[in-house]
């Protein structure tokens, strides 16, 4: 399985995901700063992934040998902390993993600095750990629902990219595989950062599961020709009731399968549950910069390449997500197990 | 308005849009061989201009002094009318084209070739003209029909890139801006061609029309948000009971129109009906070669450049258009006048 992001011999080593597919480049780092920089310009991406290389993080911040003493050290890392909460501002994982490594960092009293350094690296490796059994639940729950000899199509990239572990929506996908119940892969390319196209194409070529890459329009042809058994993607946030919030063009994939009568699911941790939100028009909508629309990055002649598609002046209106409402959901797989996209169901899952 | 193509002194000039929306540069020829080469690599496109291209060719060989004798003028033109029939084999209107001036060709008796010549580039102009003529037609029923002060949605080029005219769908934004009832243009960017960012986004800067260009899977979120008042696209074909095929993506965002409450148009000639389709799975499925969804073209840093966007061995699939149900269309927009989706709404306009 792809390892996008590992501890190896006290240093952070992670996969540059701005270079794939076209270039697979490991970095290897003990500098925090490298870290942070990192998570910034998207070279490790995906909500859990960012999460798990921040934890590691603080915990390479603690090994600097520039600071010494507990006064110091603790200032130190409570700055280092703020600076990785500020790489990038939505990520609901991010906070959460950085709030877990303050707590170890509250909560030492000794004054040793080699047991806060070996509490933190702890506390990463325990993170990155519940990650990857997440996944494993998931994809689990997942395998175990579909039907034999099926052909999925996913949207984006909810992958080991993305996680600590085999990913959701493709974990569930690669353990289909496993299992040999997989048949084939469609992916949509996903438009505009081309997630489907540059990630989820080179993890199923790595795992050398039969694909498809289409743009994102063609899955519609595709359910209504029956060439597609359910739909399977992950969320970016869902709300009490059901409404999932994911990368922009999941709604129009699931209105398809809904006027075809295919099934579509969502795969998320419990954790995705926003208990403040009850509804879709709590939240909130995300405008991302024009470039990504206007400018396409690939692999030219020399090299990678960004090539301009419209009249430079275009003005553009960039989403990031939108909502599926839950009446369009078959399901959602958690890490729990399955449900129906209500409230009731939700609550269940979740006491 | 623009003019993609023109009769000029004897010579065929016409805008080459491969080139588009980086650089405006207009061809001029009285070769028809380099006509047939620009319409077999897009640098004239849109089913109605190829017609009115293929016409003038037709015209244009007509006068070329290699051959003085009637019946060499004769062979050649036969010959001429063949080759320009197989530039782009599936264009509709470029056999309807060519038919006509063979009929030209066939009927003239009296061996003169100035009449033979003055005949034929009279046909062409006349196709240009009736091309105008229809333009108009269905630009004031679709102007008339829109609501005060509305924002429009439009998929691909239907527009003056396309026909002889001011366009079908893009026709009908151009003559409601005039009328001062648009607020404003969505273009959806169309991929894989990238049509709508590339040539409909460029018109409306040379129109002047205030436009925003988004990703396919954008417009279900501004559909959601209401601020979408219509939705208008062309047609590539249309059955006898108003299932309508059109560029791929056309479906999912007439699921998207259905679900939000918002109205969705085909404009289209009624030379579009197709009488031997009774139903959308009479309509053949094209596929086309996936290197328009691997590669991207766009302006690079030293001009024109392609980028592979994805795992260089990536299998797809590339349909070129998809099929609208007729209970997804509010009406259609013909230059006979406006209609409902259904067989008897119809026949009655062919009538």
């Amino acid at each position: 399985m792809i390892k996008p992001l590992e501890w190896v011999n006290g240093k952070l080593k992670f996969l540059d995901q701005t270079k794939l597919p076209l270039e697979e480049f490991f970095c290897e780092t003990d500098d925090v700063l490298y870290v942070a920089e990192s998570i910034k310009r998207l070279a490790v991406r995906g909500a859990p992934l960012i999460g798990i290389a921040a934890a590691y993080g603080v915990a390479l911040a603690s090994l600097s040998p520039k600071y010494s003493k507990a006064i110091e050290v603790r200032k130190y890392l409570v700055s280092v902390i703020d600076l990785l909460a500020s790489t990038r501002p939505t990520a609901v994982n991010l906070f959460w993993a950085l709030k877990r490594q303050r707590r170890i960092l509250d909560t030492w009293q000794t004054g040793s600095v080699p047991e806060l350094q070996n509490n933190l690296l702890n506390e990463a490796k325990l993170i990155h750990q519940e990650d990857i059994e997440m996944c494993e639940r998931i994809s689990t729950f997942g395998a175990e629902l579909l039907p034999a000899n099926c052909s999925i199509l996913t949207h984006c990239n909810a992958g080991a990219l993305a996680t600590g572990g085999r990913g959701t929506a493709v974990g569930i996908i690669s353990k289909a595989w496993e299992l040999g119940k997989l048949k084939h892969v469609y992916i949509d390319e996903t438009r505009p950062l081309l997630q489907g196209a540059r990630l989820t194409a080179w993890e199923m070529k790595k795992a050398k599961i039969p694909a498809t890459l289409i743009v994102d329009s063609v899955a519609a042809v595709l359910l209504k020709q029956g060439k597609i058994n359910a739909i399977i993607v992950g969320a970016d946030r869902i709300t009490m009731n059901g409404d999932v919030a994911n990368k922009i063009g999941t709604y129009l994939k699931a209105l398809a399968a809904f006027d075809n009568n295919i099934p579509v699911y969502s795969a998320l941790p419990v954790s995705s549950f926003d208990l403040s939100l009850n509804h879709f028009d709590d939240i909130p909508v995300e405008e991302r910069d024009s470039s990504e629309v206007k400018y396409i990055e690939g692999m030219g002649k020399d090299g990678l390449t960004e090539v301009l598609i419209c009249p430079e002046e275009s003005k553009v209106i960039n989403h990031g997500f939108d909502i599926t409402p839950a009446r369009l959901l078959t399901g959602l797989i958690t890490d729990r197990g399955v449900c129906r996209a209500d409230k009731e169901s939700i609550i269940k899952i979740l006491l």
